[in-house]
């Protein structure tokens, strides 16, 4: 992301002949500089992706004005297609358990305006970490969670997380499965940390079961929910080494820099507007 | 591995308290000079494993009697052991298919003694490799394989493997499933190289499946041959990241150098005796 | 690389509003498909780079005509520019010495076409790998270099890189210094593999040097060859981690995989016009 | 490191036969389990190293019995050595400057006990970091520096290390060059995180320097401070991958990453007695 303010467009549309002509005359025609561009043709579904950031003041006009200008392209290449601007913070509500690392992590990115989004509130369903959130300045919000509990907690969450005004809801190891309905609500806009290298070892303890079938490297993705557990498009994955010499425990260690780490690059992928949904597959533009 | 050459000890047993005192001064009391150890204690299984190279000339006496006098401290610790000579090169059957770069890069290996071993032969389903492997001076085997002449096209497999004495088998990517006896009567001895990040895309077109997936990266296993397909005992791995641009041709492209660099590593270690098997796992003293 | 045929525009050229949409304009009027398109914009030096593949047979005319209509708009941009056609490949002459490698791995991805070039002619100042290159088709010279010859040695590579019109040369672990006539007389045209991480380690023995220093990773650098040694535009690099237990000998045989796949990395991008230059730096378009 | 209590036996000495068989026969005799041990013996200096995990109740005497038994075999090899005890945690003092990412990588390691060690205090040049520090309950000492000032401020960081008992001093991207004297008083007790892979780019603006020179990889580097700047013993390094997009300041962002994750690794082996030193280089028994 450029230090300047810019307006990102970002958009998909059946592939065919002058899709940037249009696009970048249409930019050109009004004077937009543009900072940086991506473009994807996917062969297989034969959909073209494009990202493209405009200084906002190489533009004459408000980004109202650019989204009123840019309907008709849009119409006519018949694109899925969003405006944002830089300067419009992204709002996100960040979802935790008892585990440290990913809301520390998150925590120092947001101090140091590296990752540079509003945190409306931090929700848990443990008292843990109330004490942090709140030094930060930013409202924690206890939801307990048992298997009773669960679809009344759910809505107790949307609701919060609607209050919010949220863009963009992040599991930073909330460790609780959240049902269809609430996945549906918002696709795209949920992202998880799985603490493996999907699709190896979905669902409980997958430090467990790296363990037991002795893989010599561990993993951790950063994707989109989707009703299917673990099965939802990738954003991001990484992976550390481990060897004969590491227990669970040495494993949940090292799983830990990654996760944290696999997690921060996949939501600065989502807050910049680089990660464009190609089915159950990403197009992510770094 | 020590440029002189030296005897290597490798061992496994029930973890209790003096086995490195027993054997460290078993071997100072023959005057053994340690070139290198390396030791695990399994707290799972409650095992120990170790790897010992002793220089050949510290000893007084050769290989026979090394073995002589360890046995009785090897049978009261009831250890699975071995004791091997760097100086009887492994004698390694290459099998290959129709692909170039497994092969290609073991020969280069071979040809410079990095790889330093017997190929006595190299054994392929078809003929496109003969030239090329009869140029270094290798012997060639054709053995065709149909559906209906697989058993007996595996017959001669491990007719050519027993008449060359081979000590260990290499799938270097010779894609062909061995039935389950041959599996059976080598175990630890076929080292195959499969082209994923297992356990994730067991079987058939690799590739293809993680395309579908949608990952972020890509891997190449290095594993010892079972019945149970694809599930042997990992011995090396290794990953190489991927994006939306690439096609499936792209990620074979990728993964090939992945491919031989994890196989050439693993087989390696496998020469080197530094595999040791732990139930379905791998000790793998680097 | 689309499988496709396809004509590949790269350029570079000052900064402004409506490159893109000029150059995209010019594409779509002659109803030309693009396949891929990559562009940076450069904050430091003000310069626009980009990268555009153009399915050939979607346009009306030939390449000649293409670069006769893409001039004008070259010209009033003032761009540094190029168009190729895949259907033409690049002739690699590779110089080696008497390390395998490098030289077995191009060979081995040139036989399956993954690299998809005309290698005219192998040239070494040893006769090692005579028999190697000749049995692949492909001819092999022998020029020998002494302290005194040095001069006479090079003209001999020049004449016979000429003769074989060339149009870049690989110095595929070649272990001599070029003049720096040479160099200045190809220049982006001469491909060399350095064995360390650059800037550490420049010059004679860098594993030695590695070693020496204790790091904990070593690297190979692919760039292109200028006057100062070891200082031109840099291309592609990556390490692998070693440790205390390493010995030269053993950080040396690591490196000779990680400078194989490097090269072959580096080598591609040059190949498919991936690789624009940016003063000493690099623009890759991977 | 393992969950139970054990001694730490970490020692080098000239090689020489009968090492191990001494130690380890003294360890059996009495009756000491061995959970964890690592040998190495380097050809170069002709020294050997090791280090072995005994755990505490599996002896029948305490720490102090353990040492006073051992020295005699220490003597007799001519052992640098040294015996730890798994129970007394480490004292590490922490400087920081104004950057965050170290200090609340640092803290919410050992807020979670994963780094297992008592910080008595931060001492820091700038007041940034109080709040958040003295909100986790550890005392914050502000130091500032000015060029005038340097010598006793110096003084004082060594004064309020002396006063807290600090075992270990950490610069957490501290930003201070110490003054010879200071390297020399603590020896193998300095730790430091240098933002670029050392030997390259020493010293002031390393990500700036890597910019230029256009490379591929950046990198990080943990080792022990002496009076020579950045050219002390290392002892973690590691890399990530950049591209002609990345402007500087993507590069800083990336580097921090990096940074936290080879100080953390760096730091724990430090903590956990793998690190010993081998004339500049170290040998790190991970």
């Amino acid at each position: 992301m450029h230090p300047q303010r810019c307006y990102t467009l970002s958009a998909s549309c059946p592939d065919r002949v002058g899709i940037v002509a249009r696009v970048a005359t249409f930019i050109a025609d009004n004077r937009g500089w543009i900072l940086e561009t991506s473009h994807h043709a996917d062969a297989d579904t034969a959909r073209y992706f494009m990202r493209i950031e405009i200084r906002a003041d190489s533009l004459a006009f408000d980004l109202g004005e650019l989204r009123r200008r840019f309907r008709p392209i849009a119409e006519e290449f018949r694109m899925d297609w969003r405006i944002t601007d830089s300067a419009v913070k992204k709002r996100v509500v960040v979802l935790v358990s008892q585990q440290e690392h990913c809301l520390y992590d998150l925590l120092a990115r947001w101090q140091s305006k590296e990752l540079d989004v509003e945190i409306p509130c931090v929700i848990s369903n443990h008292e843990t970490f109330r004490g942090f959130v709140e030094w930060h300045g930013i409202p924690f919000h206890h939801v307990p969670v048992t298997a009773e509990s669960k679809a009344q907690s759910c809505a107790e969450v949307i609701r919060l997380f609607e209050e919010a005004r949220g863009d963009v809801m992040v599991l930073a190891r909330y460790m609780q499965i959240l049902p269809a309905e609430m996945c549906e609500k918002y696709p795209g806009r949920i992202v998880n940390i799985h603490h493996s290298f999907l699709p190896s070892f979905v669902g409980a303890r997958p430090y467990h079961q790296a363990y037991l079938r002795g893989v010599k490297l561990i993993g951790a993705t950063c994707h989109y929910v989707t009703p299917e557990l673990d099965a939802g498009p990738i954003i991001e994955q990484d992976i550390v080494r481990i060897d004969h010499g590491d227990s669970v425990e040495d494993l949940v260690r090292y799983g830990k820099d990654i996760e944290k780490a696999v997690l921060a690059r996949g939501l600065r992928y989502h807050i910049e507007d680089r990660v464009l949904l190609n089915g159950n597959r990403t197009v992510v533009f770094r």
